[in-house]
């Protein structure tokens, strides 16, 4: 963690925001990328944020407003206007363009759509239909495509002239119904006989994709196959746009984000920029749901409360327990819920991975167990109290392992995110079961205990 | 998760190797994707995955190779022999190629190059050199290149007859000392008049890394600049290689799995299909450095067992101080890690966060301790009990919010990955300040408290 770039331009920005004349700041902001203007102008005031904005082309001012958070977004559109917004979202990608109109309060989308072309407004409004997080949310509808009976001289001509912001790698292949047949690389263009026909030399076997198709399942494609790109087609098979890998990379980050904020219990796409008063809102909401949880444990812990006031000493060694629990349960079911991301772990191999997990347990427990009853034997100077401690142990990782494997595979069966909810109910069980069978062992073993 | 299809190519494999014929065995395997044959061995046994290997073209068997975990693919490539490995080493992407030889014993590894073509074996030789996390690591010797002085004729006439396996997108230019000086996209190459020389029409702000650049680092700067293919240049600027993108991805999944993994105790290449007793070891291994944690925590506990004799509802009421301020402390230090992890979290701005934390931190504590106090008061009927539980709840969110984002930033300070530790230290924290607030609020005010 070093003092970033971003730090320098801020400082940078600001010197020249003091400035008469704009042509330096023009100069600065223009030869920076838009991810670090987007992150300098988070450390700036709303009117500051205009000026800058106004210094860039249009397209670079909208790849920063891409790159914003929605509020400060949503801010930044309304003070810079609709007339000079359209502008802007005229000359980005339309797949990014789209994803900017998404995130704007519906009124205000519409009369920014209004006033632009209405071709491009049309393009956008056709990207719109499609969900946030499917393959249409994240197609670009811009590719070039060839009809299967050109030469590759026409091919190639068609090439030249065909206008796309998006980098070209790939040209598909199409028949007289835009049905997607097949693609051809670039390069096998260039090598091919001028007077071939396209269909002659098109891979046929294009993977695609509909446009309904979750991105988490485009991302597996695009991961497994080693894709470039990914062509989306309608459900008849006709060529609606593509995905290029640069957005797959995108979807990956934010899939990884999601998984390991909501492991952590935090909402998919809280950051730290966000205000205070709305991360309270979504972290407290989770911590009541998590209370009953709590609770539930130390209803458990009531259950014995005459054992605690015969031997206080017990309620020292309970942390131990649960916690240990806890750890080992936790290992269990970050290793499953990764699995089951990854596709590793099937409804054929669950039996077999639980099985082996209830013996890591039992090994796990018989390890800490056996290190932990010592401990307590030599703290307390009882020996039973030490077996009673391991014992309980070795109960609760064997309980771990169960729950953490069965808890993730049940969630997933129930169509539920298993990243969501598991880490809880896993240390709700393990809590309760570490101190049920500590306490309970020791309830029933209480008169042989001895009093300190 | 469903039945996936690797159950059904291992049902499909079994009754093939069952047959006499082994031409209907090699029609099945050769059209499956290599990851999912790999995952398909798995399940055979050996000798069966010997069979299945030798029906495979040597290129085919070689991407099932890459596939497999280490493991297997040791045992596997000591059943085919050195000349059959070597045969199938040859095939191989180089990259893909230098990774298989990487993980086998150095012995097995230098007789199985020198029964390789000497210009192949060398060239993997000079891979084995970079770190296995470099850029060098991750690169591929495979590139085509230019001179700047060619015209686009001679360079498209080069593109033709370059040899190489991977997808080629981009022709890099080098000047008379194999300098690397400029980019041009494929595309560019087919737009230009053939008459122009390459120079005029190179990119010359070409975004490349060093061969001994993180990999972390190569995904960052892919992702940032939407990349297709990195070049790794030499210190002094010479083109060694290319990084393409489907590499990156690989990388970028691997990191997330590496962080997840560190952020739930395990490590961070275990996978489902390990051994039972290499992975006891490793996380018994990290289970016994956390029992001195829960050792501390309890030793907290013991420190007021006086007042647990006299009140045993106290212990009752322990875990949920102790479990709700883990919770929060995980909350908030999932959050910062992610944000280090992005980039997001600089030196300039954790003064503001750790602030925000803390506001966020009390907050929470109020809400969650209001409700608890709440539930303590209607249990045992004891107004000042329920105060005690809420204060402390407070006081330990507090700690959590601190804790859960100085630990994390001080162990990147300490160039720790933060993910490894935090948890376990945070969770320390909160368990211990818990106790104390709580016990130590009780034991202030035990004459006031009521027993039961």
């Amino acid at each position: 963690m070093e003092i970033s770039g971003t730090e320098e331009l801020v400082t940078e920005i600001r010197r020249q925001l003091a400035e008469p004349d704009p042509r330096a700041l023009a100069a600065l902001v223009s030869g920076a990328h838009p991810a670090d203007l987007a992150g300098a102008l988070r450390e700036l005031e709303l009117p500051e944020q205009v000026t800058v904005l106004r210094q860039l082309p249009a397209e670079a001012a909208g790849a920063v407003l891409y790159e914003m958070d929605d509020d400060r977004r949503l801010a930044l559109v309304e003070a810079l206007g609709q007339g000079e917004v359209s502008r802007i979202l005229d000359e980005m990608p339309p797949d990014d363009a789209a994803d900017v109109v998404e995130a704007l309060p519906e009124e205000q989308a519409s009369q920014i759509l209004d006033r632009m072309p209405p071709a491009e407004a049309e393009e956008i409004q056709e990207l719109l239909q499609y969900g946030e997080s499917t393959a249409g949310g994240i197609m670009t509808p811009e590719f070039v495509a060839v009809h299967e009976d050109m030469t590759v001289a026409q091919a190639l001509e068609h090439l030249r002239k065909a206008v796309t912001r998006e980098g070209v790698f790939h040209v598909y292949v199409v028949d007289s119904h835009d049905h997607l047949v097949g693609v051809v690389p670039l390069r096998r263009l260039i090598t091919a006989d001028p007077a071939t026909p396209v269909h002659a030399i098109r891979r046929p076997d294009v993977i695609s994709v509909t446009a309904e198709t979750d991105q988490e399942e485009v991302a597996r494609l695009v991961t497994k196959h080693s894709l470039l790109a990914v062509p989306v087609v309608s459900r008849d098979n006709r060529l609606l746009g593509t995905i290029t890998v640069d957005d797959v990379i995108d979807v990956i980050h934010e899939e990884a984000t999601e998984d390991i904020h909501h492991l952590g219990g935090v909402s998919a796409d809280e950051t730290i920029f966000d205000p205070a008063g709305k991360v309270v809102r979504r972290r407290l909401f989770w911590l009541l749901v998590n209370l009953p949880t709590a609770v539930l444990a130390a209803t458990v812990v009531g259950l014995f409360e005459p054992s605690i006031q015969a031997l206080a000493a017990l309620a020292v060694f309970m942390p131990i327990v649960a916690g240990m629990g806890g750890n080992a349960g936790i290992q269990t079911f970050t290793v499953i819920v990764r699995a089951i991301a990854l596709g590793d772990l099937t409804v054929a191999n669950t039996r077999k991975v639980l099985f082996r997990e209830a013996v890591i347990g039992l090994a796990n427990g018989a390890g800490t167990g056996l290190v932990a009853g010592v401990i307590a034997y030599l703290w307390k100077g009882d020996p039973l109290l030490g077996l009673i401690l391991g014992l309980a142990m070795i109960t609760n990782m064997l309980v771990a392992a169960l729950t953490g494997t069965l808890v993730p595979v049940a969630l997933k069966l129930l169509r539920v995110d298993p990243a969501v909810a598991s880490g809880v109910v896993v240390t709700t069980f393990t809590d309760c079961s570490g101190f049920l069978s500590f306490l309970g062992l020791a309830t029933l073993f209480l008169r042989f205990l001895h009093p300190q």
